[in-house]
């Protein structure tokens, strides 16, 4: 268990073009970025009416986005579904939920969890044992995972619900990556009997991150608390639009599940070929765990290829979807160059 | 003194056509919006890159946004500026910064200030004596303000906010239409010295209420501590891109100060020409403070021309600057069918 009390600096995340060319500056350019895990064929652009960047957003519309959110996500009804702009703004206030106390987060994952557990006011930690989360007042987990793509099943969590709800503690589970399955196991039809905040984010797998969209499923007395603290407006105009056109789109999603289901056996594929096992992830992203690592990252990033690396776990990588053909190519270009470098590095060693 | 405790209701506002199309069914349309304090003339839309909707919001464009902000409000550097997905999201944050104690909110005026403060745990209260204030941990008021456009002179502000800083207080300054003056009053140059934090909204005087952009102006610690509430990602791609093009745009500033100070001068005069006198306001809205305000509320309703009134201050309007011509023709055809309606109430009582 790794104590992560007062850790409420900034987190290092993936998706930065910006930090991308301070670390390779001769990389080719475009940068080909599988740094995140967002889905690269975003929802179809549309033109937006002029009045949702002019006039404030209306709050009918607002509900017609709650509900067609709750179908969509499985919720009970749109009056157990606060709204925000993204998912990541209501981290601290969903933490807030519970009185300061002791905060256990499901590790290794998404590290903005303990710190939004942090700046609350919990003493927080990261704890890898599942059962373990049972002595927290907040507990927090990914699922499936971020990075590595494990899924703990409904029942479970269901289970854990009920012992922290008996003494008044919190279940929060981020279904960040859920769109793409597995479905069966997702909490959001349970979160009306209280103790339970199930995240949902739209920018991921609608592929429209700038937008911010995210949000809290709850109990109807906590989203009430969750939406006093977010006001009226909190949603902008373009994201109340999108969010209201893709969400009810089901053929889109559909389609769009099998699509990037296609993606990730292919970029199994490929990654086979170079020998490089998957050790986990979603369709939205893939989870490698190797020793040459390092080496693999650095070789992708000089050719403009970036994935994401975790400074803290070295060994491991993440590696998203490439979206055009031409991407799929560099990917597949970058990695040969690798493979070739490494397959020469014994010769050099012992000749 | 009147006690706000507990009032974490939501509050009414300007600005909903929902409401409106219920209030006046049979009303032609489209409304006449004349119910908000947003400059009806939006600063130009412009096709926003794909990446803006589709990629998370770059670090980097963060910087340049605040940096720009800092400008053009006049505050110390990009390190005084926290941004937001609107100011509306930030009171709560704000009013989180001090301890639960003590709210005063200088009223009367927007009544979402008292709520945050009773979110953030304080006993809060509206005063209508600005000396009041002193008395305060946390100290509120809108300047200039709204919705009479009473003006505060900086000199006090200072004073007030040494006075609370020196107890650990805090002088929350909504400056959410200082952008048409009095500037010399304003506070952003000031808050370095720290117990001062200045609201600045995007949205109002550039016509662009719903990309959801505000900011917080106050010393780096602060500012540090807003941003970790708000986490990475608080401001979405399209709030970038205008915030970062318009508030650099010091032309087409200028040159709306001094077109809105012609509408407003118009507005006078046309309320003028049917008895109307104006009490106050701001260049982006005038302040009604008449007997016979319900009948004239009512009679543009029937209209279509929307203005707002306030369910506690039965004697006072809003109204807003008309846009287009056919704006201003059907403001002034709603104006004289109540001025006609009126002079004909004597003779009818009195036939």
């Amino acid at each position: 268990m790794k104590l992560l009390d007062g850790a409420i600096a900034a987190v290092d995340h993936g998706g930065s073009l910006g930090r991308a060319s301070a670390l390779f500056p001769h990389a080719p350019r475009p940068f080909v970025d599988l740094s995140t895990g967002i889905n690269p064929h975003s929802y179809p652009l549309f033109e937006l009416p002029a009045t949702a960047l002019s006039r404030l957003p209306e709050s009918e519309r607002l509900r017609e986005l709650a509900e067609i959110a709750a179908r969509t996500y499985g919720a009970p009804s749109a009056a157990h579904v606060a709204a925000a702009p993204g998912t990541q703004i209501l981290l601290p206030r969903v933490a807030s939920l519970v009185r300061p106390g002791k905060a256990l987060v499901l590790g290794p994952t998404y590290a903005e969890h303990a710190r939004a557990a942090a700046i609350a006011g919990h003493a927080a930690a990261e704890v890898d044992d599942f059962d373990a989360l049972a002595d927290a007042d907040l507990a927090v987990l990914v699922n499936p995972n971020n990075p590595d793509g494990r899924v703990v099943e409904r029942d479970r969590l269901l289970d854990l619900a009920a012992r922290l709800r008996a003494k008044g503690g919190l279940l929060v589970v981020d279904e960040a990556f859920m769109d793409v399955g597995p479905t069966e196991q997702s909490l959001a039809g349970h979160v009306g009997q209280g103790g339970i905040v199930v995240l949902r984010s739209f920018g991921k797998f609608f592929g429209l991150a700038g937008v911010r969209l995210g949000f809290a499923l709850a109990d109807r007395l906590t989203v009430e608390r969750l939406d006093a603290q977010l006001g009226p407006w909190a949603v902008a105009g373009p994201a109340l639009e999108y969010g209201i056109r893709a969400l009810a789109d089901t053929k889109w999603l559909c389609d769009m599940r099998r699509r990037l289901a296609g993606d990730a056996k292919r970029l199994d594929a490929l990654l086979g070929r170079f020998g490089i096992p998957v050790a986990g992830g979603t369709i939205l992203f893939r989870y490698l765990s190797l020793p040459a690592v390092q080496s693999l990252f650095s070789a992708l990033g000089e050719r403009g290829v970036l994935v994401r690396h975790f400074a803290e776990r070295p060994q491991v990588l993440r590696i998203g979807l490439p979206g055009s053909e031409e991407e799929w190519q560099r990917l597949e270009g970058a990695l040969a160059a690798w493979a070739s470098r490494r397959d020469d590095a014994p010769k050099e060693t012992a000749p």
